[in-house]
């Protein structure tokens, strides 16, 4: 081995610690310049980018996997204050053609089409990939969080023999000829595993074969699950989600800063206490305050963005709770209200939604525990008892009190950093006409 | 609220810090027993059961929710050497039927699929639950120790328009009217991304439409995929995985001692330097050692189960890395081995297999980084060039050299725990026949 193959590798976010010394670095050819005599180049690891400073060299195309050996100077115009003057320079891979798109002159407003198409490489961009990483951070808090309250992992079919939800969106798969879909939800194993762990989460991909391509949905996105047991009501399942969302916020803002500055977005602050709502209040908040008339039973996505507006301005809270949903806007496990004496209300239910900068980012809520209750809701809502029957059986066991909510990984990490398509909020998205690369 | 509502719930394991002190615990009613004047319960919660005693008590079904309020008192021959002498009974949700199988009294012999069929239930049981919470804690330890290691978390498409393995044992899906299929594998996508975040891991589901049902196999499973950049050769992938290994078990011993307790289980102790035999050393030991013939270019399920008993005997280990596997036995994109003078081998690649107490639990080896080499694996191996343009694509843009592997979450678990059937490593497993619960 020769000196240099030995040498350890240091990454551009350690070379503060390196000032005057010589340095092995190792990355790709984000951009390079020849002057004749004198070569600059950038080098981008995982860590950012580095700008090198060399002469007689013969660089090869850009994205190229080089090696740099080198000295390291501070150099206040450089990315990170300083600079690395070449000594030994080796093309470990070199790139046979010209990247499709120049990587660090990408910019969103670039036709996403055409940013897509050529993802396997745009992926690499230094923003592109911050969204990335902030969405892994994301997760492992959302993980670390959950288990420090006792929460127990699972992994549930993603092929099942009918929709959680009902029978629209979902897509067909032929399971050895026989008919099945891919689930929209773990939402009925997630309640059947309360009664093994009592508390757990599930970070998996869920399907929805939405016709329509808006900004905000995906075919195919990753469901960050949550479903406790023994609860007094809706109240204790938004206030755990409070708290992950603190313990969230916290991480990214100890982990992931430069993403967010590289991002020009800001990492909100969660309040002790979300600010609720009332869904009938909400809608009629947003007819008083801003004149604006909201159709249907629940909230458009202009009242969403309006009512954000509203708490952002008086409760300074970039998160707020739409509680109390009407029956005929939730689901048919949705449990229902109470009324002050204690009886069930038939048009109010304990479904919550979370609103997060102008869009909902959770829906959530008390379940059905009771199985008459539950056999009573499937027929209000005429749904076939058959075919959710291996659903409904496990009510018969005694299940407990229960409640839960699903964040969309996406849609939050995209509302974080402001991206304003959702799609690059995933490496490789799905949606209705695109499903490569 | 009365003064019952307002105390903290003790859990199980907590009893000890209790002795002498009035509880109030919460769970299910795991069995009871009912002598007249006197009622033994069971109460099962999240983490373990407790032994209850006490009189003029109305029982209800078992699995029932139930809340139990009384004071703790040592008792060595009760589960944990506590037993809770009730003084105020609750029912939280009543049991409406009686369990189809008697949770207490299952064994792992019973008929598997009559315990799969009522799996919404079955799952309750200890040995059931043991099994899928050791799967949490590996599946946390696996994220853990690669995140410290610089990785990064990746989520890829598990709707794809053509298998990385090639066509076989492919579910096909309706996408839109396009045809499309479930991911056999990450296996191309998080190459793809080793162009962005040079380290990183998978944890999703992936699917083979396997017609066969065996013991070792199923339809749907959890992969834990790993793709690291700027490697010199599949050593650095195989001492990666080393350390993953012993990273993970130092964590089940911590975390999981009574679930191996329960099971009967013992943690394997992972050794510094696993053994390494290749592939060809490894078939002719088998042959001479033990007088079995291997046919085909792998090794056959008896040759792997002899292999590994070899290794416990002679290096005391549990694992053994089986290297150099030949070309005819690895897919397409696999690197080839180098010859002594550092040409390239034809017939002999860096593929490895790393097999755990009689079984395979990894596949992995150093891909192929050169696009010209890529396309003449694909032409050798006469696959499609077009249907992997998407991803041969990536390969001209200066991949560097990388490799990876990939472990069966359920596979590990099972072997880790003696579970003959790799279907209870599952909460809700797909097979050949099974598509609900």
């Amino acid at each position: 081995m020769t000196q240099t193959e030995t040498m350890p590798r240091t990454l551009a976010r350690e070379l503060p610690r390196h000032e005057g010394q010589t340095v092995k670095m190792q990355g790709f050819l984000h951009a390079r310049r020849d002057l004749g005599g004198v070569q600059f180049l950038v080098l981008r690891d995982v860590s950012g980018i580095t700008q090198c400073v060399g002469s007689g060299l013969t660089l090869p195309l850009a994205e190229s996997s080089v090696e740099v050996v080198g000295t390291v100077k501070a150099h206040p115009k450089a990315p990170g204050g300083f600079e690395v003057q070449v000594q030994d320079f080796r093309v470990i891979s070199a790139a046979t053609e010209p990247a499709p798109v120049e990587i660090p002159k990408m910019e969103w407003h670039v036709n996403p089409e055409t940013m897509l198409d050529y993802r396997v490489v745009t992926v690499r961009g230094l923003k592109e990939r911050a969204a990335l990483k902030v969405q892994a951070e994301l997760l492992a808090a959302f993980r670390d969080h959950l288990q420090q309250e006792g929460f127990t992992e699972i992994s549930t079919p993603k092929i099942v023999s009918a929709g959680a939800e009902g029978g629209a969106n979902l897509f067909p798969i032929d399971y050895f000829g026989q008919p099945a879909y891919l689930a929209q939800s773990p939402q009925l194993y997630k309640q059947i595993m309360v009664g093994v762990f009592e508390r757990v989460f599930e970070v998996a991909p869920v399907y929805r074969a939405e016709e329509h391509a808006t900004s905000r949905h995906l075919n195919e996105y990753l469901s960050l699950d949550v479903e406790m047991g023994f609860i007094q009501d809706e109240e204790e399942v938004m206030a755990l989600e409070n708290r992950l969302l603190a313990a969230i916020m916290t991480r990214l803002k100890e982990r992931c800063a430069h993403e967010f500055t590289l991002l020009n977005a800001t990492i909100p602050d969660v309040p002790a206490h979300i600010p609720r709502i009332s869904l009938m209040d909400a809608r009629q908040l947003v007819t008083e305050k801003f004149g604006h008339q909201v159709g249907g039973k629940d909230l458009d996505p202009e009242a969403e963005r309006l009512l954000s507006q509203h708490f952002a301005q008086t409760e300074s809270s970039d998160f707020v709770f739409v509680t109390k949903y009407p029956r005929a806007a939730r689901p048919f496990y949705t449990h229902a209200d109470h009324n002050p004496d204690g009886s069930l209300n038939p048009d109010t239910t304990r479904g919550f939604d979370l609103l997060f900068r102008g869009i909902e980012i959770t829906s959530g809520g008390q379940r059905i525990h009771d199985h008459a209750m539950l056999m009573d809701s499937i027929a209000a809502y005429k749904l076939n008892p058959e075919t959710l029957e291996g659903y409904t059986e496990v009510f018969k066991y005694g299940m407990p009190p229960h409640g839960g909510f699903a964040i969309g990984a996406e849609r939050l990490t995209a509302k974080l950093l402001g991206i304003s398509n959702v799609r690059y909020a995933r490496a490789f998205p799905r949606d209705r006409h695109r499903l490569t690369p």
